[in-house]
């Protein structure tokens, strides 16, 4: 794998392979590792207090003179107190996703920090593009955690997303393996974004529940609930399978905010009650057969990337 | 394009590229001149009596010399005179979906027949290949009409498939491009099915209200209706958006049952009523810009495939 595009040249990044920011899961250790790989490594603030943050982007200037960036979800309600963190630390690179990117784009620019925003559609995309993001990750159906009502999975959504932007467009959903990241470039992406598969490593700060419960879940083992209130894409359990029970019958909103209580990511991820916590996960997990450390998960990457472009050779 | 694989052998094609059986829109007018590029056509039996099927053939067997099939939803009551015409009539090659190949397997494989059965997951894919299978199509949630419920896309569903299945893996489900063949061969395919591209051509018998409407649907022009009953994806309209209203307050199977009423799909494909009709499109619906003849599309799949070999190239 031998890339140099305006992803790389963005990022400053040596491979297109962003490791995507995940609550509870994607601390500085799991950052550091994936930017020493030559990737890019975000720290998911999702899951922190602007101090943790601070404390995690701290601890990975320690580790890593690689750059790595953040990730910020733009709906917390304390995202502006997340971004001067990360402005003070002295970031470079800031992931925003869960909400328009124009409300602190400004701030950032000034601070000359890229920024990066997650979309699920052409709509939005333009919208990040006329924000003045730097590139947009186009993230399919197919990703864990919270998706894009529209549903558009990543075989379609890139295409379109190539076509109608002029800023890069880096692949999200479902991808776990080289041969996807060479299907991904094939579509006209120019990087792309990786979020399970990151999970289920021994740099994750995932419980190891979690991590087991990836492993086993197979092709069909995750289900998309809660779409009344923002669809949430996670591993089947007894709580997620509630859900699903409960939308049948029609439960209302104030229902299902009920069934999803309070720290469910958390019990889950974190602390690894497979049964009632909410197990954040992409399709992609059927594809995930072991813990690994991340330097091999990113060495199978390049690997297969390119037995993959090896093979299509032939075809030309 | 220069692929030999088991698909062009199976099939004695030149190019993997398989036009799906659809109904109201691939008659053998569209089977023929797929054929006639070079891919394989096959006549959509979903929408034919016995006997017009049997019309559909032979007319396709004087308007080519090249190898075409025939595609057969099992559900259908009639399944078994399908098929009764099919071999009469000589075809060598079916395309089985909805349903399980077993029953007719021994007598399709006795007539020297090729049996290539849908799939929408590692499931039912290892069942096709026990069943004696020649190959499957593994197709995506992202595909237009009836889908499986496990809603597994094709960027992760064709990696799994060709993980745990020894015969070959067609992908279908979003595709409607040379790049997208180019991402599915390289995700393990050998070969690919194509839908809604081909029913926007001259050549597909699908009303032109039909296709204009595909053509202005843009990424999120899709939706699934229907969950309860069977998924099915159509463009947005009239009667779609209904049947989505109703099961969001509900509605049981009787009434969607009645909502689905009769011939939807004759409605709306064929006769052309936007409104009212089932018009059954995949996602890749967003990426059709024009009706163009056959010949014209397949030159095209033939351009971007090269294209995004030729870029992959470089980056290895």
């Amino acid at each position: 794998m031998k890339i140099k595009n305006r992803v790389t040249d963005l990022l400053k990044i040596q491979y297109p392979i962003i490791q995507a920011g995940m609550v509870w899961v994607s601390g500085y250790k799991l950052a550091v590792a994936v930017s020493n790989c030559g990737g890019l490594g975000l720290i998911g603030a999702g899951s922190m207090k602007p101090e943790l943050l601070r404390e995690h982007i701290q601890k990975a200037k320690m580790k890593t003179n690689k750059p790595f960036g953040v990730n910020i979800p733009l709906l917390r309600e304390d995202a502006s107190e997340l971004i001067k963190v990360v402005i003070k630390e002295g970031v470079k690179i800031v992931f925003t996703s869960a909400g328009h990117p124009g409300k602190f784009i400004e701030e950032l620019k000034k601070n000359n920090i890229k920024v990066i925003h997650v979309v699920p559609s052409v709509k939005y995309g333009k919208k990040a593009e006329e924000s003045g993001c730097d590139a947009v990750v186009g993230e399919g159906y197919e990703a864990g955690g919270h998706n894009g009502f529209d549903e558009i999975t990543t075989m379609c959504l890139i295409p379109q997303l190539v076509e109608e932007l002029k800023i890069p467009v880096i692949a999200a959903g479902g991808i776990a393996t080289g041969r996807q990241i060479a299907a991904a470039l094939a579509l006209g992406a120019e990087g792309v974004q990786i979020g399970t598969r990151f999970a289920v490593t021994d740099e994750s700060s995932a419980h190891i529940n979690y991590k087991l419960k990836v492993i086993e879940a197979g092709d069909n083992g995750t289900i998309i609930g809660f779409r009344k209130i923002g669809l949430v894409r996670m591993l089947k359990n007894d709580f997620s399978l509630k859900a699903v029970e409960a939308e049948k019958t029609c439960a209302d909103e104030i229902t299902l905010r009920e069934i999803w209580g309070e720290k469910r990511e958390r019990l889950g991820i974190f602390e690894g009650d497979v049964n009632e916590g909410a197990l954040e996960a992409g399709q992609s997990a059927g594809l995930i057969k072991e813990i690994l450390p991340v330097e091999k998960v990113f060495n199978r990457f390049i690997k297969e990337f390119d037995e993959a472009i090896e093979s299509l050779k032939l075809m030309q």
